[in-house]
């Protein structure tokens, strides 16, 4: 966990520049005290970092764990140490949890109804570049299973690749790469799915089926191949799927769709 | 601009990992052609971003500019070269597009608003760590200011540096910093905003201010200092603001809540 | 593969610090043809990352691609371009092809064997720090598994780990977090490994069995999971854990053990 | 020393990615202790490096010194903190003491017949892209002359260099760059050695000379210059080499072809 | 502030190499105390990025602070800790203050004049690359307007701007950017400096103007933008400059022209 | 040579931040010519560095070679490319230029009179942080001898080294480091210089000696080590010690007190 250091002060260098001319005109060298209040109900996330940061610059933190559940108004950490450097922090820190606890809290209520039908709730590779650890955490601090982390960890045979290749070929040649390596077909049909299942795939994708297409063919292929369901779920169509009970529903709704937590840092001494 | 393809360059290895074991797999090496597509109306931002990388990948790419108009359904840009590098591309681009289109039209839709009254809008510094120059450089495609890039580049003195001075001493020792840097000034209330002004401040912020307590004291300040409005800005609310002329409403909003614009990337030969 | 072009210069500073004093003294601005040349039979690898360099520094390369066969003295690159930049990148390049080329060959050679009774030869984490994508793909090209690329790819438990749980808890917990990610547990004798199917393992390493021991459990191990065997594997011993067709052996012997290819590069004209 | 830990920061990212997936899963937050154990004789390196990971991450331990000579089986290593912590530095601080003590220990076995008869063992420029300091450095541990560093820190003048210039001219204009630069000069037959000796070369380095060519000409060169033995040294044929008594004998043996030392690390507590 | 240590840290492995071979052979693992010395009058500056590395490093330090005066020969800092670090950091640690105290003193020296007459000190853009933070800061220091940090802090529309619009439009399209951002001209004449003014320019540098030019045109000007005087001003012509009291009066003389402020570094125990 | 282009990169983002305000508001896409103009007479150095930058960004550059020297006035590049890169460049080219044909022309100043001696003429290690390789090629571009580059490639026993050790057991462990490092001392009496001689040392510095003490010890050191004068060094003072002919001077003057050489760009075209 703590290589993410050198990371995250490389975002405190974006936010600062080469320094900060208002609190280093206007603020002495003091010690202060600061709270960091959730605005909103959430999920937090981004703690953890807030910690590392907290720790490398000398900083008491007193925070909530990522995970917890914060209420509207609640405060979730009590900093303590030098005024410029609270200050330095604020807007970096916050940017981080506000981000990271917007996703956890959209995937903890997603996964809330997958989970009521034991589906298992995953997000995808729709990230913000360069930023994409800190979502792919907040996605497991909320509940969700994060997939692959990128291209190297899993094989995905989407509709891209099979212009190029049969879907027979493309499965007996992905087996080959790891016996590490999960594979899986994107397909848009159900008669694909059972290709897929057939040439040895592990799972398949059914992308974009409605609910009625997935019903269709999930009894077929359940007991042979891992089936994850994808395309367009929002909190409103979760439920139409998750009943028909697929092993894994994958979003990147919570990425790209979900508002960030609005958090803010107050000083409450001096 | 080309000063980023080192960022660039560091997001692909973040989506790639040590290498697409599915590509390489299953993929030979030939020529391709692929187009992305908007999946939803949109500005269009991140296009030159594609070019650089397209540029230094040797693959041919023929776009629609940023800033652009693009339709439902519309191709948005034309992409030959290597099949492996397209699909190596593929995601990492289109998180670039997708991300920075959707805060370029969010831009978009509250500047149109403001720009009736003759009132700039401007985004914050709540933007994703790591990922600020792409997001500030959205709102700029989108019609948008971009206010401070970082803490270094203008003062604004905020309720939390004014636990540590008086407001007129802050603005005093403020305005010392540089020429070049606008100072401004975080107020909660009309007076606050009246010593702001008195003190010599360029600017003041007026912060959750309603539309009411804004009209109260604009006159009065509007030839003094530009008047920045700011707080719970969204394009619900931001008409009962504009319409009262401030000289800039700012706010997070195409950051923190705006969706991503849908976009794919679809092989069309062979 | 492109981005690795990043981590190539790196190297490549690494061996130049500020300038080659030898050649910027001794060599004039010219051009010059080298060759490279096998020293010994081998597997090439690092060809990739040689035509790469060239590429970038505008040298003209006509390679033997990576995989083929080199026989001792064969010329498998031909280079034309600035002299100062040919002595420039002499070094760098041969230690990236013999380090390379030293581990395809090995693995190549225990892959031979084990390809004749159909198991799958895989590297372990023991690679050289700041090297292992170069490690890994050196051990793809000579037709390994790769096994995993970093602690995030794939579950592994280990003895250490069961020093902090149950194995049945370990195994439990570990197939939670996604079901992208393959389950393996090390095990150290056959009622473990039966324990770690029962569990839910999706694959058990067998650590340090004898053949003897690997015997005795592997028909009731084989059809329930994927069997790893593991532990001192050497081109000496690998036949005799082949024969017994497990699904995966796995060594790190090609990175720990194996000699460099010895390569050198001639400058042929003038 | 200490500016290293950035690299050993960079190389525990390499090994870990995103996070390790397993000991997050399996192993609580709790303290624990470990040992680290040699499992053959060898000359101990990467000890330093091992303490000051240790000492970033707030892990005590208590080590055997670099150069220390360690037994079969003996601890070299306890260590005590967060046990999960613990899991996550044991592959990448294995890999840099396995690797860097089969450099020292193999570089201590070439030493110890080179200085029977009072002959310097220098390591070459063969190394591990990306790697060099720590092979140089276990180089050095085991007691061996690290060569030149790289391209910049002394002038050697190679075959290739001699293909665009005299020898004479070239040793003329290499001993213009700095006094604080040896002028080496590579050749291949005795009358090579003297002209170079007579152009004012610091040194000579008699490459791939059999052990009665060496003879013939190292009394006329010994007293003018310093002279290197290489090319194709091993431990099988050095002592025909030291027993001449040249000043300094040179091989990349102990980087390209000796084993790793086999090490492991095991909990002991809990 | 903290955010600088991984660049100190880059310029420490820039002076260091791989180790620093004199200290190492020569100097025991021992405990020392030094002094940092001046050997002329100066105001003092790199103090803190001193104070940075020394706390990194785990020496003890007991500094002047940035900005204060030191005599000639006055001790500016003692130091205590391992012998081998303090010598590890002598050169880094004495080129930034050299370097950064010759910036603040030529600095002081220009505002101490400046001052006299209300005239804010300014320097400019023309910095040393990769250094430019450490100049601006020593710019500071001494008391300096540390005036644009890059590019995109303000708007300075200068002669080869010009070349490809009108100056009218120029500052139209300028003023558009942000309301954060200053719009300065750059002109070569009375007629264009008051051009700009009508424009909307906030401010307009000057540019090789003679003092009497400054002064013919200075009245008009004064009320209507900030007047920045730049162009070839030194120590010896600046008092005919501020005795008219401009606005500001930038230079870059004391990065481009100052000489660095001799220190040395002292080993007094033991 | 072409490595540094990463470094180059790195300059110009720290010049432009997230974009150039100035020249993307005001200047349109098109194509420009600009020439480079020396202000004043000098040696040229930074020219290879303006050419990789242009030749990066597709911009064509016709430029007077390193070490040419220029006249007051004199063009010394002629540039061809788009009018935003020009611009965009601009400050980065110019400021390297500036500060690499000072120290050439100061070194070239220097030399003139050290080479009518025949000595040779170095700098020393007090180089601006961070930029040091340039600093190094601009004395070499000179004439002068770089010196050390670093801390590990010569060792350099200091006055602060010998509060460890007597001057002869220094020397002695010195000389164990590598045959291909120099080793020198820095002496404060004859009577020390004559023992380091005496104790097998290759070279000795004479730090801060008058011409008189220089005078006094040469001959007995002359044909034993080399000698390098130091300390002090000015153009005013350098013939009283040259005429002396130690076999080298060095001093930082060139590096820490000499100016800038002043240029600029203008565009001539449109």
């Amino acid at each position: 966990m703590h290589p993410v250091l050198l990371e995250l002060l490389r975002f405190l260098r974006e936010d600062t520049g080469f320094w900060d001319v208002t609190t280093e005109s206007v603020v002495p060298e003091t010690e202060a005290e600061a709270e960091i209040v959730a605005k909103q109900e959430c999920v937090l996330a981004g703690v953890r970092e807030l910690e590392l940061l907290c720790s490398h610059f000398g900083v008491e933190c007193s925070a909530t764990g990522d995970g917890a559940h914060a209420h509207e108004g609640s405060t979730v950490a009590e900093l303590r140490g030098s005024a410029r450097t609270l200050l330095l922090l604020e807007r970096t820190v916050l940017n981080m949890m506000m981000r990271m606890s917007g996703i956890a809290t959209a995937t903890r209520r997603l996964v809330e109804v997958a989970g009521r039908y034991g589906v298992r709730l995953a997000g995808t590779r729709k990230t913000t570049p360069g930023f994409r650890y800190f979502e792919k955490r907040a996605i497991a601090i909320g509940g969700g299973d994060p997939h692959r982390f990128r291209l190297d960890d899993a094989v995905l045979i989407k509709h891209n690749h099979l212009r190029f290749s049969s879907l027979e070929e493309a499965v007996r040649r992905a087996k080959r790469v790891s016996f590490t390596k999960l594979v899986e077909v994107e397909v848009s049909s159900p008669e694909q799915a059972l290709l897929a299942a057939e040439a040895g795939a592990d799972a398949v994708m059914l992308d974009n089926f409605t609910p009625e297409q997935v019903e269709q063919v999930l009894e077929q292929l359940r007991s042979r191949v891992l089936v994850e369901v994808s395309g367009g779920i929002t909190p409103e169509n979760i439920e139409s799927y998750a009943r028909l009970k697929p092993h894994v529903i994958s979003t990147s709704w919570m990425c790209t769709s979900a508002p960030w937590v609005d958090m803010s840092m107050r000083v409450v001494k001096p």
